[in-house]
């Protein structure tokens, strides 16, 4: 295994990354703002150490391992996510690291759980650069979900191979024609997300972050109040669609906008998701109208935004939905599990993985009964066979298992069970706000102890990269050769 | 499918519960309660029904089907709970049915969660019947765990194999031996325990039922107050003890007692238990001594109770362990959750399948590594192959999702988020106390709404058996010829 590749990779995504600092620091500067400052030397490092590692590393590559494979996903969202802290710590928002590590790695993991309060009066630069790091969070996972899950098979993801994701030695080259597609796309539906918003009557500048952290499936917002801050059902509902398409499957969006095929009907993935959205809206509807709204049409907007920010893995709030009562809390507590489709910006166990354990249940139940029996299912076409179902069933404990954990260890840091069973199942879905009183829709992350942050650092990084992708470095057998 | 040897089993088995009723009627006769005609009626009507159904479809049964086996499983379970209900439906006790059944129910699933209070004033036939309950709940879980699960491959039970298990035409006479075995070591058993705690310092009634409730791991209690009634060190350590042997593979038990082979340290089972009492204990000790507690002896006598009470899913209380703290408290429900040994009277999601877990995620961690790689290990000599994994697997998957279907269920009927979540846990691993003011170790669930008695009712039912044996019934092609 040659380590070459990950720090090529992870050189090039820095210096990009160094880049993008520019756009904030520039934003500061015309506004007058000491913060460019802090920009320009994040910039500088991040550019500085990018580019030395890819000149020093660069090579013709064409072929990669499966080890090479984990070792770059993980160490280039490590890195990216390091070097992003840097003008947050840097800024006039007195941050120790820890804080601005974790506002940083919650944005590009799109998990959008925030430590900061006052967004309202904070310079352009900062609530900028909090929104590109979740788009490029967001199209970081896009690529890797389509094009490197498929070839780790990590939890089932062999399901969204393509031919161009098959493993060969014409792996890098054949990619890069689906990557380039996909960030067009990308673009295509954050301008198109940006111009919605705007028409609606959002501000420019609202609407550009806003946009970048609705298609990202992210979270953060401009206010303090989120996305509650507008009051506009028209917004509400704008924003509602374009998270849906930010947890929609992005090769579908691809095919769409490239080849004039609408190939959502026929995906197993998209009907369970649409499927899912409906069966638990309709209690949630009918709870709110019996508790708490008399018009079918607010519990309708209510319902459709928060349900729909909660399972793309959004995280916005426009109202404490917490506040509705356990029922509406335990649906919303496991759609914060479930999160959408594969593919998607969005995090959690993916609607993809429910399904195939479902099939396979029932395949396992009627062999239960027929132990002669043969029997098969299929996920879109293909057949749901024994190692499969241990990949995705596999993932699925795993994800419970780190759940308990990472449960677990903020108990042992002092969060009260509440806060710490929804703070690691938010970060591990990579969603944003938790439940109770202090990281629910109404509170924040700033009062946790530190201890805790880290804790939620972990979650929201091993939740992003699917668990496994992480993990596996830790086993001795990974290093030999 | 023949429903006959369903009827004649459940009959069977009616007609011994209604003998049994009449050891507390004659007690609470000679105590001259009324309580005695509850119980005389509650064995009539077992005796009758039960008489009847055993007679009207006595065949000679010499083979069961796989189908069979599931139906008179859920079939008889169902029968005594219902049966077990009629005494103290009919008590001076003014239950409802539901309150009724729920005690039941949570007595011959040794559950242990109870309804009742003032216990050191109810009539003594009352009391002993609660215990009886468990007491034949205990055996039956014994002998339809090493018995009937391996035979139906119940997430992973065929690893429980025995040479008398194995699918045969001979299944049924084979399987009397063994049977007639563990029946005999758990009334050994039993008598040792009667045995030390009357020597230790209980009153003979007490000895009697707290030795039944212990070797089943079921947790009733004579005293409002649980085991802390008793304030002894010297008993609760030999709870402690007795405890952990309910909570062992009963096999073992039945050789050492059988054939003088101490096969414990050889038991992977036993290990996996053992390391796991020890890892979770001493996290525990360190607290208790830092925050609640002076002296070490303290600290271990209340770790050492509870954590086995806890694990074994007894469920006694020497004190409320859940207000040490939201660290304990989570290490507390992971223990709830995960339940002892497979093949002992002890419920939750056994150590078997946590060992079978971690041995195939190795397994799979290495292929995803060496995709070409041959790789395999071993539980207890066995392959660990691809269909035992899914079994297994496939069993946690149901289990969490149970667990998150019946709490939603809960906070649907009203219960808070708290309450639901360890009500259900702790229902379905058939613990008995769950966290918090209301049903945690203090509490009791008498103040709980009806609907949520029937919803913990569906939880211990599907927990006790193993969930897939009654869910497979529900399946339209069971029915089908």
């Amino acid at each position: 295994m040659s380590f070459r590749l990950a720090l090529f990779t992870g050189g090039v995504l820095l210096a990009l990354l160094g880049f993008a600092m520019l756009i904030p620091a520039f934003l500061d500067l015309a506004d007058g703002v000491p913060n460019a400052t802090a920009f320009f030397m994040g910039s500088f490092i991040s550019l500085f150490i990018g580019t030395s590692l890819f000149i020093s590393n660069k090579d013709n590559f064409t072929s990669l391992s499966i080890r090479e494979g984990f070792l770059i996903t993980t160490s280039s969202w490590l890195l990216l996510s390091l070097a992003g802290a840097l003008p947050l710590y840097y800024s006039d928002l007195n941050l120790s690291y820890t804080d601005a590590y974790f506002e940083s790695l919650s944005g590009i993991t799109t998990t959008g759980s925030t430590v900061l309060s006052g967004l309202d009066s904070m310079s352009r630069g900062v609530l900028l650069w909090r929104s590109i790091l979740q788009w490029i969070g967001g199209i970081g996972i896009i690529a890797f979900g389509i094009v490197l899950l498929p070839f780790l098979k990590i939890g089932g993801m062999q399901l969204l191979q393509t031919e161009s994701s098959d493993r060969s030695d014409k792996f890098i080259p054949q990619t890069r024609h689906l990557v380039s597609r996909l960030i067009y796309v990308y673009i295509i539906l954050s301008f198109a997300c940006f111009v919605t918003y705007y028409l609606l009557g959002m501000s420019g500048f609202d609407a550009v972050n806003h946009a970048m952290t609705t298609l990202s499936t992210g979270g953060y917002s401009t206010h303090d109040l989120s996305f509650g801050y507008f009051d506009s059902w028209p917004l509400q509902l704008a924003a509602t669609f374009f998270m849906l398409l930010g947890g929609l499957p992005f090769v579908l969006h691809v095919r769409y906008i490239f080849m004039h095929q609408s190939a959502y009907q026929f995906d197993e993935q998209v009907k369970g998701f649409c499927l899912i959205v409906v069966v638990t809206s309709i209690p949630i509807i009918l709870w709110l109208l019996y508790h708490h709204v008399s018009t079918f049409s607010e519990a309708f907007v209510l319902t459709a935004f928060n349900v729909m920010s909660v399972i793309t893995t959004t995280g916005y709030a426009s109202t404490d939905y917490t506040a509705w009562g356990p029922f509406t809390t335990g649906i919303f507590f496991f759609l914060t599990y479930l999160g959408s489709c594969a593919g998607s910006t969005s995090g959690g166990l993916k609607v993809m993985r429910l399904l195939v354990f479902l099939k396979g249940s029932k395949q396992q139940m009627n062999q239960l009964i027929y132990p002669n029996g043969i029997f098969q299912s299929f996920y879109q076409g293909r057949p749901v066979d024994n190692s499969l179902l241990i990949n995705v069933i596999g993932f699925i404990s795993f994800y419970v298992l780190l759940n308990a954990f990472i449960t677990l260890a903020l108990t042992w840091v002092g969060l009260d069970v509440d806060t710490a069973l929804s703070g690691a199942a938010t970060a591990i879905a990579n969603v944003g706000p938790g439940i109770g009183d202090i990281i629910g829709p109404s509170g924040n992350f700033s009062t946790l102890p530190d201890d805790a942050k880290w804790v939620l650092c972990l979650g929201m990084f091993l939740g992003r990269l699917e668990i496994l992708t992480v993990l596996i470095l830790f086993s001795p057998r990974f290093w030999k050769n």
